[in-house]
Order: C-alpha cells, then sequence, then structure tokens
C-alpha cells in the first residue's frame, strides 16, 4: 500500500501514518519527493488490511499496490488455473462445463423431462432452485424441501450433479443433502455469515457476482469461502447494473478474461438472467465461450411458455443439443474441450 | 398491468395472453389500436404478481400501472406520513432525529465518550456496531456480543434508544435485547429470510438502501417486512454505486422527496458511508436536512485517528453540538421540528 | 404513447391531455378503468414526439408504446437488415468486415507499415486518425491535414477505404477529400450539427455509441443523419461507464443482438477501446462476433511501445493475421462471412 | 505519476520506463522494494500527460500522483475561491447567484413576462435558450436568431445578465452579439473545439458536466477553456446517468463541496434538468444551497402546461419569489449572500 501525502503534510502528520503503519505489523518505507512525499506499507496482506488511513491527517490518496485477496488471487497457483472435479465432471483450465435446467423446480415431469433434454444435449449438471429470491414478497417462492427431494430424484434417474441455491443458513443441512455445488445468489454475494459457513462445510460453491459488485469485491467475497478452508469456488458472472434499460442487466463479458487473469478460480456466466430473454441467450452464451468461459449455467425448460417463473428467458428443452453444440464450438475458439455427463 | 402486444400478435397469442390473466385471478381488459392491441390486467397486486409475461409468445412490452407494493405505498395512509414512536423519540411526518454514535462499539470509555456528546449535543437515538460486514474477512469484524453488553451499558446510563446491526438471523434474540431499532445494511437490504424474521420480531427496522438497489427495491424490501405485521420501517438513503471515482458512493439525495412521495415511511439519510470522508458530512447533512429528510445516521468518534473502522469519515465529538445546531437549522427550512433526547 | 392518469386526476386534467394531444396533429383514445383512465395517443412520430406530457397536471406517467425512431428501425425494411457496399467492401446481413489501423497517424512509416500488414492479415477497410479527441488540452491531438496526406497516399498504395474521426464541422471538407466512412467518437456521439452536416454530405458514417447512451439514444442519433437523407451508418459499440474500476469501460456486447433486432443498420464493435490493454482485444473480439457483430475496428500498430497515443490497447502488426484467422472462426459461428480487402 | 512494476518486471523493462519518462522531459525516481519497484515520473503537468505507459511492458499498474488539471486547479489560487462579476452581479467565494428563465425562448410575452418575474423575485440572471439540444430530430429546435433577438430585448427592458446555450460554434458571432455568458450543454462538454473557441472569446462560460462525466473530465474540459486565456468558467452540476429510473437524471450533489475543493471555480447547481419534475425542484435547490453551491440555474415559465418544452419542470412565475427566499435561506446556512439583480 503506498500513501501519498499532501503537498502541506507536516512532519508529525508523516510520523502520525509511520506509526500507524508499525502498529499493525507492517514496515514503512518512506519516499520524499519535491511535491510531495510517499510512504510505502510493507506487509501482509491480513495486516496491511486492518490500516485505515484514507482521510487520515495530511494524507492525500491511499494507493493499493498489492490485491487485497490472497487465496483466490492468480499468484497463489504460480498463474496455473485451478480445475475441479465435481462428482466426475471437470471444469476449469482446459475443461468447459455446461450446467442447464430449469429456473425453479416446479414438477416431476417438469424437472425430470428437462434433466433428460439437457443430459442428452451435453450438459454436465443439472441447475434447479428450491428456494427462490424474489424481488416481490407477492411472488412464488420457491417449492421449498419438495423441490430439493426432486432434485434428489432427478439426480438418482440421471446421474448428473446438481447445482441448486441456498438463501438461508438454517437450510445448509437440508441443501447438502442433495447439492453437489451450492449456488449463491447475486443479492446473497455479500452475505458472510452465508459464504462463512458454506467455507466450513467444504462443498463447491457457484457464487454470483453481485449486481454492483466490483471485481475485486467478487474475489473478496470468494475469500471468505476459501478462508475456511474450502477451496472450490466458481465465480459467475450474470450480468451488472448499468443505466441501460434495454434490457435487465448488462452482461459484463470483459469480466470473463480479466478475472481468469486475476484468479485461478473457474469463471462462470448465466446469460439467462442478464438478458431475461430466450433470444439472447444463444448469442450470448458463444460470446461468453468465445471469451474464454470455463462454463456456461443456462436456463431450460420443457414448456417456458407454462413456467412458474422466469419462463421467456428459458431455452426450450427441444432447442437444447443444438445450441448446446454452438457453444461447444464457440469454446473450441478459446482452446476449451467440453465436459460431456 | 398492460401488455402490449407485438403489431404482429396473432388471435392465439392474445388469448393466451387472457387466459394467463385469468389464471391467476386478475381480469383482461382488451383494447385494440390501429398498429397494437393492448391487454390491461386488473386485480390485485398479489394477483398480477404471479403474472409473468415478460417475452410471452406475442408480447412487446409489460408495462407496470400500478406499483407492485402496497403496504409502504403511500396511498395505504392517503398521502398521510408516518410516524413513529421509538423509546419515547418522534420520527416522521414533522419530527426529525439525529442518529449519531461510533461507527463500530471499540471499547467502554469510546462508546460512553460518545454517547454522552452526541446526547448532549442534540442525537436522539445512539447508534453504534456490534456486528460489522466487512469487504475482507481479514478486517475486523466487530466485537459481537461484548459489544452488545456496552451499548446496554451506554442505553443505560444516557437513557437513549439504540441503533444496532443484525447480519445473521442466528444473532436475533441477542441482538433484540439491547436494539430499539435495528439496522440492516445495504449489502442484506435484499436478505430476504433476515427481513421476514425482522418482520415477525415487530422491532423498529431502518433499512438501508443496496448499493444499486431502486427506490422500488428498496420499497419491496420494506414490503417483506410490514408484510409480517411489522410496521415500522425506516428507509435509509446511504448513497449508490455509479461511474465516479471521485467519492466512494454517490449519495442521491432525490431520493428524499421521491421516497417521500411514494411512500409514507419515514426517510433517514447517512451521510458518512457515502462520502467516507468528515469534511463532506457537514454539507451532505445540511443538504439532505433542506431536502426533507426525516433524520440522518451519522458516525461519531471521540477521537477519529484511532477509531478501528472509518475514522476518516467519523465526526469528531467536540464539535458535533455545532454540526447539530446547523442541521436543526437545515431541516426548519423543510418545515421539520427536532426531536431531542 | 400511452398517458396514464393518476386515479384522482380531474375531468379538466384528462380534456387538457386530449385537447394537447389533438393540438399536435394526433388523435386521442380513452380508456376508463376502474382504478386510472389510460389515453392513448395515436399518430406519426413525429407528431408524436412534439407532444411533452410528462408531469402535466393529473398526468401519473407517459409510457412510450412506439420508437421514437423509425428511419433507422427494422421495420422500416421489414425486418432485413442493411448491407452496405463501400468502395466494394460489403458490411451488414452475412458480410462480416474487419476494419484496423493506427489509433493515429503518426508518420509515413508507422501508417504504411500497418496498412501493409492489416491488408494482408485480412482487414477489409484501414482506419487511422488524423484528428483526435483528448480528455486532456496538454495530450497530444493529432497531425490534422498532414494525418489527412498520409491516409491518401496509404489509400492509393494500398486500394483500402479508409475511415477516419471528424471533429470540427469546419474540416468536413478536408476529411471528405480522403475518408470512405467518416467516424464520429463517442463524445460527439450527440453533436447534433455535426450529424446533420454529415447527414447532408452523403458519406457513409460510423457513429460511435455515447459513453453513456443508451440504445435509444444511439438510434436517435443515426436518426439525425438519416434523416438528411444519408442512409449509410454504421452502427458502433465501443464500451459504456459503469461503477467497475477494473477496465476503462465496460464493453456492452448484450448491445449487438439487441441493435440488429432493433435497426436494419449494421453493428460494429470496437474492443480496443473498452479494454485499453492488448491482452483483452483478442478475447473480446472473438466474442464481439460470435454475438453476431456485423464488423470489428481493432487498432493495430507496427511497435506499440513507441505508439504516441494509445500503444498498449494496439494490437502488433506481425500478429494481426492470426487474430483476423480467429475473428473469423467466431464470425461463423454467427453465420457470417469475412469481407476480404 | 507513479508507475507500478510488475512483480517479475525485468529490468529491460524498467530502463524501457525510465527512457519513455526522460523522453517527455520529466525524470524518473526508482524505488526498489521487496515485491514491486515503483517509478516515480517528476516533471511539468503538460509533459507527464504524453506519458502513456498503462500497459507497457512489465508496467503493473499507472498512479497519478498530481492531478491533470493545473488552471482550474484549487492550488492555482493557494486555495482561495474565484468570484466573478459579470455585468455587475458577482458569483463565487461568499456570492450566490441565482440564474432564472424559460429553458426555451418561445415568444416575446412570454419571455418578457418570466424575465420581470424573475427579476423582481431576486434571480441575478437570466436564462433562455434560442438553440435547444434535443434528442429527436423530429422534436423543436428552438427559434435560433429570432429566440436571440428576443433575448437582447428583453436584457435591455429589465438590465439583466443574458445566459444562453451555443451548439454550433459558427453560431458563436451571433450568440456573443447578447449573451453575457454561454451556456455549454452536457452533451457537448466535450466538444473540444467548440471549447477552445470560448477559451478564445473571452466570454464567461457555463459549462454543464456530461451526463457521465466525471470530476475529473470536467475540470479537464475546463481547462481547454481556461488553456486559451479565457478565467471566467462556472462548473455546472445537472444529474448523471445511474441505473435509477424513479427519475430522469441522478443529481450529484456531492459534487458540490468536491469540486470546490478540487477547484477554485464557482459551482453552479441546474435542478431542472435532473428532475424533469416541478414538485422536486424546491428541495433539490434548497438542498443544493445548504451543500455550499455558488449559484442555481432554474427553469420557470409563466404558463408551464404551454411551455413548448420542458413545462413539466419549470417553475411558475408566480411562485419565484416564495421559491428564492427559501433557497437564500439555504444559501445563508453555507455563509452565502445573495446577489441580487
Amino acid at each position: 500500500m503506498m500513501i501519498v501525502m499532501k503537498p502541506n503534510a507536516t512532519p508529525e502528520e508523516i510520523e502520525h501514518v509511520v506509526a500507524r503503519i508499525s502498529s499493525v505489523g507492517a514496515r514503512a518505507h518512506i519516499s520524499r519527493g519535491e511535491e510531495v512525499t510517499l510512504i510505502g506499507a510493507i506487509g501482509d496482506r491480513e495486516h496491511v488490511a486492518r490500516l485505515e488511513l484514507d482521510g487520515a491527517p495530511g494524507v492525500a490518496q491511499v494507493v493499493p499496490i498489492l490485491k487485497p485477496y490472497k487465496l483466490s488471487s492468480s499468484q497463489l497457483r504460480g498463474g496455473e488455473p485451478s480445475v475441479f472435479e465435481i462428482a466426475g465432471r471437470r471444469i476449469g483450465g482446459e475443461h468447459f462445463a455446461l450446467i442447464a435446467g430449469p429456473c425453479t423446480v416446479e414438477s416431476r415431469p417438469q424437472l425430470l423431462e428437462t434433466a433428460r433434454a439437457v443430459r442428452d444435449g451435453g450438459a454436465a449438471m443439472l441447475r434447479g432452485g428450491a428456494y427462490k429470491p424474489r424481488t416481490s414478497p407477492y411472488a412464488f417462492q420457491g417449492l421449498g424441501q419438495a423441490g430439493l427431494r426432486l432434485l434428489a430424484e432427478a439426480k438418482e434417474e440421471f446421474g448428473m450433479p446438481i447445482v441448486t441455491e441456498l438463501m438461508d443458513v438454517r437450510d445448509l443441512d437440508a441443501v447438502l443433502e442433495v447439492a453437489d455445488v451450492v449456488q449463491i445468489g447475486a443479492r446473497n454475494m455479500q452475505n458472510y455469515t452465508l459464504l462463512a459457513e458454506l467455507g466450513r462445510s467444504g462443498v463447491p460453491v457457484l457464487l454470483k457476482r453481485g449486481l454492483s459488485a466490483t471485481l475485486e469485491e467478487l474475489l473478496m467475497a470468494a475469500e471468505y469461502i476459501l478462508k475456511e478452508g474450502n477451496e472450490q469456488v466458481l465465480l459467475c458472472e450474470r450480468g451488472i447494473r448499468t443505466f441501460e434499460t434495454a434490457y435487465r442487466f448488462t452482461l459484463d463479458l470483459m469480466a470473463v478474461p480479466v478475472l481468469k487473469q486475476l484468479s485461478h478460480l473457474p469463471v462462470v456466466v448465466d446469460p439467462s438472467h442478464a438478458a431475461g430473454r430466450r433470444d439472447l441467450v444463444g448469442p450470448l452464451s458463444y460470446a461468453a465461450a468465445a471469451a474464454g468461459a470455463d462454463g456456461i449455467i443456462v436456463e431450460v425448460h420443457p414448456n417456458p411458455e407454462e413456467a412458474i417463473c422466469d419462463g421467456p428467458q428459458a431455452l426450450r428443452a427441444d432447442e437444447f443439443a443444438e445450441y448446446a453444440a454452438n457453444v461447444e464450438r464457440a469454446a473450441a475458439i478459446a482452446g476449451k474441450v467440453f465436459t460431456h455427463a
């Protein structure tokens, strides 16, 4: 961390900054220029994170030099990407995994029909929500435990790993009985108590980027999970909030190559929620794969017109295989090989 | 809700929309124009909320005509603002309440010294955090239960109502023992299970707007609390995320008059977190009061240079009385009377 | 346009709205519901555009039903995309054009060496700036007329159409002597007098989206050009401003399929300015092509380390051919054929 | 400027950066740490502005230490604010000026009636647009030269300085015949050729912040005017673009105290365009004045329902005096004295 002092900072103010740096166990390195004095704070991230010098007397600017995350940093593994094997399916490095299924588990036929279509079409994992975060308290909130039981049945029947969302820490044990990957939604990205519990559970986590979270904040949220000893975190870009009103969210595909540079963790893209419209899901998926994503999580429904939730953004189950073939072609441009179920 | 059909929508597509409207218990009203057909969905918000017609076949656009919230709507009380009395202090309507105290409870002397200064300076309630949501898992996370005990001591000694934050639903009972108002931070604004529990608890809630939450989403989050029978929700603007990098967040003071128009709930402004710098807290507070806010929640510290957390944004305890006097003058322009401790 | 009246709107207020609609040459269609009255304004876009009813007495909301643009609308051509032939190179429909060259024309060897590399590598047109809009008045502002002369020389030598930027309407004649396509930069997207002059000139225009322009505003800016009788406008996405600080701008690739739905005009993507970093240009270009863009405009330099302007984002000339081959593969996924020089 | 090298930067890469710094006439100061090497570039802003080292080989990050503007910087005048006297009216320092009038000049009676009301109500200057930048080419574009003649008449009759907008550099001479202050709209904030011409003209300029311009970009745009020798620039906050859809723009009142810290130039706020609704103009104006603005520019119309343009946001002429009295009270909280006509 570099502290830029104001041009008129007094010796006492400089001394105070140096003392603060020492007090957290870091070392200060002073560099006096003609106009300003710079003070470097050298030490472990955990120590430097305790410095709060923004706006301290005489301080003009605090410039982070090292990244505040370390377990999620690409430096941890010397630039090598992590490859995770989840119930036999690989994701990360050169392995690309397609995760597909309904937004919400609605009924046995709906789930099983979708599961069959996405497995046959080339998906590596099955997604489906039992607990649904909804903006309106009056909207359908998911089937809850009944939904988890249906997911367990689909897992048994089709042998696909299950990705499902957790919202309430009190539901953790029930979710762990069926989930191979636990999804944390965008609105819970900074629900730190939930992240820490998942860290302790050891289950692979798909962590969605918050609606206005910077990439650094996403990596810091991952750090909450990793810090508890859980190494398997999948980062997920799902659209951010911008001024544009022509779509629900703005899918930020620059996040894909940049996250892969900053971190060793695999990067997954969710085109369905960003778009909110089926006709955009294809182009955005091909773009995400061509940009180098390690996976895509996409919504599929056997009969989107009758879906309880987010039907308009679901791909039709009978068109899934063609879609998956195009994603595979696009992933190949980025040097990726498809992980099949 | 108004559904605008595409110019080339078929009779079957129109029929399908009408059927969906009927299926949720609402009524359809068709209006055929020269270029497009419009279909109105008439019924209760709870019914209409279950319609998901965006992107349905033949649908060009779905236009909400009525607001999706009802318990937080200004219409609920015929345009009259709600006035809450919290441990004898009024907020809302013509009553303005200043809530002040340290960001984090650090120690007995720090808390008690601050409490004395803000009570003497004119604050109506004492704020202080025992559980702190921090972006970094390596940063100080709050004193927890020890912090709650210090707050109880300050409450006893100075007779001030306590405002403190809750992050984990499992800490609810402990927090309720001391809190007169439970604060929900911006990152938890859409932590729906937490909101519903607070709704059932009946304790007044200070609900902070998420970093990129629209006013409608803030009101929908309040609706989760109100729906459980808890009527006392204070809405809090604390800065939003924009492209501007000259400050931490952009304080959105337009939210003050607009929220007061949309809702009967009191509106509080937090200038400290938006600014992140002490020298901006005064101007922003006077602006918030002049714009018609019902209260301000502000950070104060006896010795900001030594604060563990967010010291640079804390007002100095010995300058608080002068600050409060200016806020009182600004509030008077908006026709507000100060609530004193 | 649909006008939603307030629940308590008076008959006089309704009458007033109807009169305003008539006064601009449109017709009013009233639909009285249980809670609110809706008034449709039916007529030509040019008439309806003169209505300014937002906030008029009794008006709750004004909902545009038809798009405010017409010459740029996809409806103008019945959903058929426009294909332009510019100095023999096709762009639009199934034709994909790669436009490449230096950010700024710096010298004869720099320009000619780049031109040769991009022509040999498969670019359809040569880009190069003689007039440069710079945030700082102290930064290099371009070679001006000397730069235009060098572009004319490159055009002559390599037979490539030239794309170059115009900032000042007084330079129009000089620019028209060499430009096959005139570029309007993001900061000038709403410089309406410049747009209208280009409309009258008849030269093809590459119109960059403003840093915070909605897609609708981009199409309305195009409308200023089209309205003067110039049919050849290329829309260009080049990154928008968001809260994210990890990159210079956030490239909005959702704009590609959505613009192509809303408009018949070809859509070009500029990955260089959004990224500001060479290593992101490849992934973003492949993504843009896979998403269905009609072209890419990219910066190339024979020796980026020595570039006067934006060197860090320029592709190296000797790596251009490999890059172009990958773009061609990605464009094929979207069904596009490369236009070669 | 501080250049942070990558941990694995080679001696050659460091040497290259040092050579680049020397080549623009600045000096390099190397500081080798344990993990990274820092290189300071010391020299004049004009020299350092020519360095383009972002993304150069081995460079991790470029950190500006000094601000890129100098003539607009508060340092230029040692922290003293500029006070301008425009046709006898003072603005800046302790002087607050209210600028009022119609959005667009529509007719002689409309303009003269408004001028009388705002002069009698306490406005220091009269605003009125003859050239109007409109999103739609089909909307009313202003009266042009006829509008300028009416402004000249109002100036003669009421003795008020005139503020009016310039869009096209070719209209400069005509506008200078009547304008005491030339307004540059948000969409032209980075129309650099227009800014430079106004710099040469010497006329006071009211420069509106672009819809997504950072404060630094606004000051750099001012620098284009100041650099040509024109010292009189008024900075104007008029709302920025954010994700919020409840209002047209988000008025950024934090810009007021921050701009006044960064720059010696006066800061004016335009609440009318941000709000787009009359009922918000009062609260936002009182807030702006309480936050320390040096002036407000506000739209007033004798009969807003009949206004050709932006009627819904115009204050009623007969309510102006009461509004102005409240603004005066709010400005007093910030220590400002009203400049009367």
